[in-house]
């Protein structure tokens, strides 16, 4: 896929130029004046945001103001709000000198992600028949969150290597994707998804991996001095990785059914990222000379469990059947890293900077098996009538579904999954090889002094300043000890 | 008025000591003590926090223990919180070499502030006329942390430029002031002001422009070196961004009314926000040769969004109301950037380290006009006859008041944030002014060295090791190849 | 101590090799394996996380959902979650070298310590007598934060001088002894200690002291160079310190009684660290020349107040009460920083890299001895007869304790921790000293080199490219001058 450039080098093979001062500013303010028109004709207050409220609780017989689902989400919300901006962006942050970047364009596709995705989720789930009018609340902001996730994901597979311009347009169609895929899978085959193991990881991961694909760069080790992490910038990613794997509980328990399923799913999750950790640890250092941990590792990995559990964290999976996923994708994400990444790179021609294909790929599709597995075995033993019924939701028209027909229609939403990501990433991928999008060239990839102005270091000042005013400092001696043993 | 200093050379320009071994200990003894005497003898628990909270509750015929304030609350405070310590600290250690004052005089002064607000605060609006206590719960700490960020906010504009000690005496004054002006705006004006566009971000910016415009320094540009950022200060300052960023909508909601009200300022926030970053980047890439981002903007610029709807937030100002704010303050407040603040400087002799007037005086003032404007505008037939009256608190005394009265009150709160913030801080400038408080020569501005033992840095270690050992390492490889092609 | 190891010389003192490879993964697995196999056995949901909750709910005539133990303590978890893993994963980024490590590490053993803890705490505490299994929600995972909290501030004295594998083996033994330790003073005792001074701190840190003392390094000096911190990860530890700092209010309420309870201890934690930041201010500044700060004060020492409210939190000790604790705390542990942690280092042979003993020894111990006496004096008239119940729980057999026999056990409490630190620590000690465990030499320790790959330093990027590619580059010709001034 990426030779079939050769037959047609005149138009999309012409020098790069990331020149973005035209082309960024235009996409920002129009896009950002459509959704003020978009939100002006559609979107209003739901009845617990509207002012109406006092008198829908008096109609609904609402005893106290803690019953406003605002008390029962916020919380949860803030914290998904968190792994979003400062999870997902800081742990984009581990190149040595593409943290600008990470944290920057991640900042500016996720504030434009969220109210595209307000609208497009709104238009498939939260419209009003009565005045054709979106009503958001408090969960709607959380699925918003969520489906920016999808695309965030994909930024992470072509970290270094696009322009904002690009990501932006990858963000335009991502989200459309996003909402018709999950209205397909929750709503046309009732799955349930709660963490988005299918509709939000395994989404996202193969979007961006098959828009890797078609971008491929065969001349990318030109920049290959910039791929790597520095020690600052691992710790850094490290201020990600970390509150990623705390607040994924809440993740995974946002939207689930008030109560017990919230309850259970966080602590689902809390057990199956704690399991992860112990098994990267364990293959990173099996996998390397006298033991030495890969920060690369450590930082992705232990994040498996928490998308494996994406989808089964509101079942009765068990505790124990939760550190079992962990324990599983902790092994299975590392390896990812060693030996998948590689491969991929070397004869699929997928370059995945961030390795999402371990992270989220592999065990979101491991997630959403686990997950169909669980809800085909569930019974009323195990989780009561009425808990069998609220968990999966067989209500209304799905009454009569039983939990092995469930497992059967959660199954088919992976398939669903994997062919909006892998499809449509085809047709963004090809949409993005245009050549006016101002990405990098081969030799500039992964460097923040495309797209942004960068500070000189901060390391340089101290000898300067010394130098200059002909003080006998520390660094100016040290400097002399090397000069002087040359000479 | 930086020039009237010539006439009165010999007490006011003595030369700088920047030692406050002395009055830095003595301040913080001092004040430390006299908060605990007052703390003695005025502060108590509320009814909500004293163990008598379960006879309380029976004869209030509270049901159950989750109606207690604590938490409809709590969550709220702690992004208050984090915003306050992590946001507005971390925001502060973009110099390349301030990083330890940003964030540690912000942990310093914020500290002493929270403490001497409840008090100053309580006076005015906690204060049990029964026993002349005040009573102190949940709401009153959120208070006191938004009564410090009034604080924090001057701090910004002096960032770099004064010691330790003055920014105690600045805090000391600036919280009664803060006091009295919140005391007149929301209860003498009953002027709605949940997140405190007037309140806080008008007044405390004011308040350090004027201080930093009697301050002013002619000779600044001899720490001309140090006053700017480095590749990794400003990513730490995207910490800072990023969690005042995420917990805007809490800082907003924090306070307001129950239910739909939190809910509401929640929603609106978020969307301010999520605006004002996609008009940051526009504006931030057009003004620069090849679209290139600065740093600075996107730090600051983003967040302006949220100041400006302080007011508006509860309000029923739509969802596509809260876009466009946030999508005007994007830009104005990138236009500050790039434009103002050089003009301040150079014209008017206000130094405005962090850029204040950006981020907070303009968008303060907008938002501001903003809630009047929504108030003034109001009607039942958007906010039905009971949530008019619950939003706008038309209860007892003010029965009577119509909206369009409101938005006159409104606007008369503005002018009153104003005018403490520029009196208050001129006289506070001149009292700092005195030559006593240990503040930096000219040329040591921004510089952590002043008041801080700096470690010797990290990236120094190496070569030493390597040399006195006399080992031939890749460091000392490096250096020698230098010096070779020298010699 | 440190001498008796002349004596067998052959056996303890053969040289180091700090090789992970096998025992590492080896631990990893088996004891996550093992983790897996006793969940099974042994661990549910309770009756507030299983899917019978409603049928659970409608029994108890619960009416709403929001009476789930998971509202009541959720915010909180979350916050203690996040001191458990950035708070002292960060606050250990101190040092110059080995920041993979201090926040690595203390991933690895809280993510094993937790699964553990819920195991042995269940034991004790949770296990339901009907079936014989421990039956699990939102206040067992807090708790099992809590108890893994013990490990990591043990750790904080042996940072950087033990291996992986060593950490793993600390944890091993030293949840049991927690668990234990805390039967017998929350039940056998019938003590109370929400926030954990004794429970957490004081066994904490005496632990890891002992093992210390048993570990100690007579030549540690001759990794000097690395026993430090540097410019960046000094700013590094200050996010550990701020999320610590900003969220001890939640820790010290996560577990105490719902309404009045949380909601005091909430307010007093607050106000004790706002006291404790004043007080270590002053007393770095004194006793520095030219008044200058110390970081290393300031990232620890403000933290005390928080550890010494952890007994007497919820009862009431007033504000101003609390205010003295935090004062008192701030200069202690400031003034243990000065001088008792070179003192115990000379002449006790406690190396404690961290000064835990000033952060959470000295301070725990005030704590408990804050809360015996606060006990003791407790009177109906404070609490009322209800609250006074509440608040001690003097229900069940206790119904007849008063509240001076209270203070008297309260003291017990104290010493079953200290004796449970020292003896725990003693015989964990010894088994540590097996040359088995693969730790550092004296030369390599506070070296992320040993047991990680750790990258190029960034900074050293741009002149290699510079020099390779003959361009005349800023760094080229800094390093130009040098050599010319020397030549």
């Amino acid at each position: 896929m990426g030779n079939c450039a050769a037959c047609c080098r005149g138009f999309w093979c012409r020098a790069k130029n990331p020149d973005v001062r035209i082309s960024l500013p235009v996409v920002c303010f129009v896009w950002q004046i459509a959704m003020i028109i978009l939100f002006g004709v559609f979107v209003r207050y739901d009845e617990e945001s509207d002012a109406h409220w006092s008198e829908h609780k008096r109609e609904k017989n609402i005893t106290s103001d803690i019953e406003n689902e605002f008390y029962y989400r916020y919380p949860s919300f803030q914290d998904v709000h968190v792994m979003i901006f400062v999870g997902f962006g800081f742990l984009m942050t581990f190149l040595k000198r593409y943290s600008f970047g990470g944290v920057g364009f991640n900042f500016l596709i996720a504030a434009f992600g969220l109210q595209w995705a307000l609208l497009m989720q709104g238009w498939f789930h939260a419209l009003d028949p009565a005045d054709g009018q979106i009503k958001i609340g408090i969960e709607n902001i959380i699925n918003a969150d969520f489906c920016v996730a999808g695309c965030l994901i994909a930024y992470g597979a072509l970290l270094g290597k696009v322009s904002p311009v690009q990501l932006m347009v990858l963000t335009l169609f991502g989200i459309p994707l996003f909402a018709v895929e999950e209205y397909i899978i929750l709503h046309v085959l009732h799955v349930r998804d709660a963490g988005g193991s299918m509709v939000i990881h395994t989404f996202g991961a193969y979007y961006g991996l098959t828009i890797s694909w078609i971008l491929y760069r065969p001349k990318l080790d030109q920049s290959k001095r910039l791929n790597g992490s520095g020690y600052h910038s691992d710790v850094f990613a490290m201020i990600g990785t970390l509150f990623l794997w705390m607040f994924w509980p809440s993740f995974n328990s946002a939207i689930s059914d008030h109560g017990d399923g919230q309850h259970r799913a966080a602590i689902n999750t809390y057990l199956a990222l704690a399991s992860s950790v112990l098994t990267t640890f364990a293959i990173s250092s099996l996998s390397a000379k006298r033991g030495k941990l890969d920060m690369v590792h450590i930082q992705n990995a232990t994040l498996a469990g928490g998308v494996a559990m994406g989808t089964a964290a509101e079942f009765m999976i068990t505790p124990y059947g939760s550190l079992i996923v962990g324990f599983c994708c902790g092994i299975i994400s590392t390896f990812g890293y060693l030996v998948i990444t590689p491969f991929m790179e070397k004869y699929m021609k997928i370059q995945d900077t961030c390795g999402v294909h371990n992270l989220h790929a592999m065990p979101g599709v491991l997630g959403a098996v686990v997950g169909a597995i669980t809800a085909a075995t569930a019974s009323e033993s195990v989780y009561g009538h009425e808990g069998l019924v609220n968990t999966f939701d067989f209500k209304g028209k799905y009454a009569e579904r039983t939990p092995a027909t469930q497992g059967g229609f959660q199954a088919a939403g992976l398939c669903v999954a994997l062919a909006f990501g892998i499809v449509g990433g085809a047709i963004v991928g090809f949409i993005l090889r245009l050549p006016v999008w101002g990405d990098p060239s081969d030799d500039n990839c992964f460097d923040d002094e495309v797209y942004w102005e960068v500070p000189e270091d901060e390391e340089s000042i101290p000898p300067i300043l010394e130098y200059n005013s002909h003080m006998v400092g520390k660094y100016a001696d040290r400097m002399s000890s090397f000069t002087v043993e040359q000479s």
